[in-house]
């Protein structure tokens, strides 16, 4: 049935390792058909070598499993719940990477010093408030995505295409999960430039406004002229 | 005899430096055959690329080589003193990966500041004292293993399934000595995770208890609920 | 018409993501043909593992493309403005380097610590100054360059083959874009090597001038002597 | 003649890059046929990749070439300098590796802060003066030997296998030159740790005297246990 989408999430999921983003099993990625309302995500704690597109299994929104016979990632919930706030995300990733995950770790959001930055979100790269011992107690994963949401209140999910979860580690999300993969790669190589810059000059400012705007907007929207399309 | 044990030890021995944790000749890794009192090891200063099952040399808990040509692995009587001390552990693996010796060789614990790391250890990674002269002027890799255990007088192995040597580099354990390898790769991930947080947050507490406990118990005990068993 | 020229761009482009220079599609290199004014430069957005010789576009020095289906890089603005300050420049390549970006981030020059970086710069790698909302909002590209030009206005760029673009990345020249792509290499290990430095001692001065002048002139000019020419 | 002694001089330069420790063309190994008074090295600015046996230049200790066709390592003299003085030498190498070189750039000594640093070096591994105007001007890499040969007047050239040349990068030697090239991996490795370790502890101590003295003399001296032999 969801053959398609399948391989889309398996390609997506084995790109992680290949990018260095994954270290042990930490990580997945998800790709969803809105017509039928359901997505496919890794299984849980299976190594990325021993991954076939099979192995995948399909969630619908309320959270039922409808192909596959593994369990789903143990962070399903949280996928599921970004799919629901965030009607225009086509994937969701998930990775432990290990420059973005120091920032989340400290409870800090990734500063936008520079034009690599700009070219994939439209200011610093968010963090979400530390979770509750409430939330934490109940349905964790669930809570996980609604504290991103919170975050979201006042953000666009296109123009900043990814968090940072306090204490735990980035998501991203796109137009497509491969969209997601390539935003997940840039919020590794942007926090490792950012850690860098910072240790040269602490009290860094932001780029310019005018900077910004550019760059983003040389990819994204109506003004958009970078690429081919 | 120890044909399988023998390969097990192998496959961990030469995983180590697939994952990037060995320089040179330094590091090695041990099986244990709990029924028949003898694990397996790498042999002394080969070169890992020339290492073959049949080289791994098995020796019984009183420092007998029972099988095997060649010397065993200078830091044998480590290996044995933890089988000896904590009978849970099916597996020891030391290496001298460089972000966890780097805190080892500082005296410092590694904090847990992430859900990365409350995967593997139910707190900080923790550390030895230093030896004193005594001790390594004597049986020097026997009194190594004895500061470790020293150091779990009121730790639960299982909680905290690794050590760093003061001074010296991180020991691992685990129920099987694959596992064992799984956490040496945990370890060196959050050491260099946790140094970068520490960069941004130089005062950065450790994580909250409930976020602690909530991802400790994801994967252990009997309310896990990680991967597909 | 134009095929040997695209083979030597194509060449130099595939180069940078192997010597670890780029991330994701950021990034890119041109060769010139000055006789007949025209230069082949990689097409916008295309992921370097997709790339072949005849993707390449060529665009003559008034910025019309005269070969190829594809858009050139959106960089070729900044390329083209290069080729017409510099005339003994035979190539250009941009990259976004992980060390060099850090710098150029900061806006600040990669001071000259070591021999190293003597063998490439006869002084500190010079950083553009911040580019105004004007430069910014009219022709970006080919404003880009013009910084780069200004910065030039007193140094020759046989001396320095390359610059950090404030809040923004490297690029750097050479009479060939095989040698530029040396130099890219050679900007991003000494940036590495400069931000470790400077941690041991933050107030470094740069090298002797001696030693200075004897290792870059040990490579260029008239009394070189390394290598087998 | 020198087949050889070439075979083992190349065998060693194409092993720096596979352990990464070279960047572009910098570095060079040799080894000594010590009965004829010759040795094998690298020829001058030639890619690792376009290397083979016979391309070694076999230079005498008088600094005359008395076989092959290219320019030995315009770093010849500095090799020459090396096996004069320590005669125990069979093989020298030159790095330009990135953590050791940002210890020769500030000047600063590796502090023996662990048991790696331990099997290796009997201290820390030492650091040269600055070379003077007149040293630099005239025959400067036979100079660069002799501030090298001035800073072991009082230290043991088989207890410190290595050293960092002030504002210029490390060299290593040893028994062989397959020994020297593990000396520069450990020196490489060594030199990261140890600035990881000063960012966790600036004031760090060196290790005490009976932990250098344990490991020093496992692997070294007639009491060494490490290893097959």
């Amino acid at each position: 049935m969801f053959t398609e989408l399948k391989r889309e999430a398996y390609e997506a999921n084995v790109a992680l390792p290949r990018h260095g983003l994954i270290n042990l099993t930490f990580g997945n990625a998800s790709a969803i058909d809105r017509a039928k309302g359901a997505f496919a995500i890794k299984p849980s704690g299976v190594d990325y070598a021993a991954l076939s597109p099979a192995d995948m299994v399909v969630v619908d929104l309320d959270g039922r499993r409808v192909e596959g016979r593994l369990n789903p990632s143990s962070d399903t919930p949280t996928h599921r719940r970004l799919f629901l706030a965030f009607p225009g995300v086509g994937g969701v990733v998930h990775t432990h990477s290990s420059h973005a995950t120091a920032f989340a770790q400290a409870g800090r959001p990734i500063p936008i010093f520079g034009t690599t930055h700009a070219d994939y979100f439209n200011g610093e790269v968010p963090v979400t408030r530390r979770m509750t011992p409430e939330e934490i107690a109940s349905a964790y994963e669930w809570e996980t995505g609604n504290v991103i949401v919170e975050r979201f209140a006042a953000l666009d999910p296109a123009d900043f295409p990814g968090v940072l979860v306090n204490r735990h580690a980035p998501f991203t999300w796109g137009p497509s999960v491969g969209k997601a993969v390539e935003t997940a790669v840039a919020v590794e190589c942007i926090a490792h430039m950012a850690l860098m810059s910072l240790r040269l000059a602490p009290d860094l400012e932001p780029i310019e406004a005018e900077l910004l705007a550019k760059h983003f907007k040389r990819k994204h929207g109506a003004g958009a002229y970078y690429g081919q399309a």
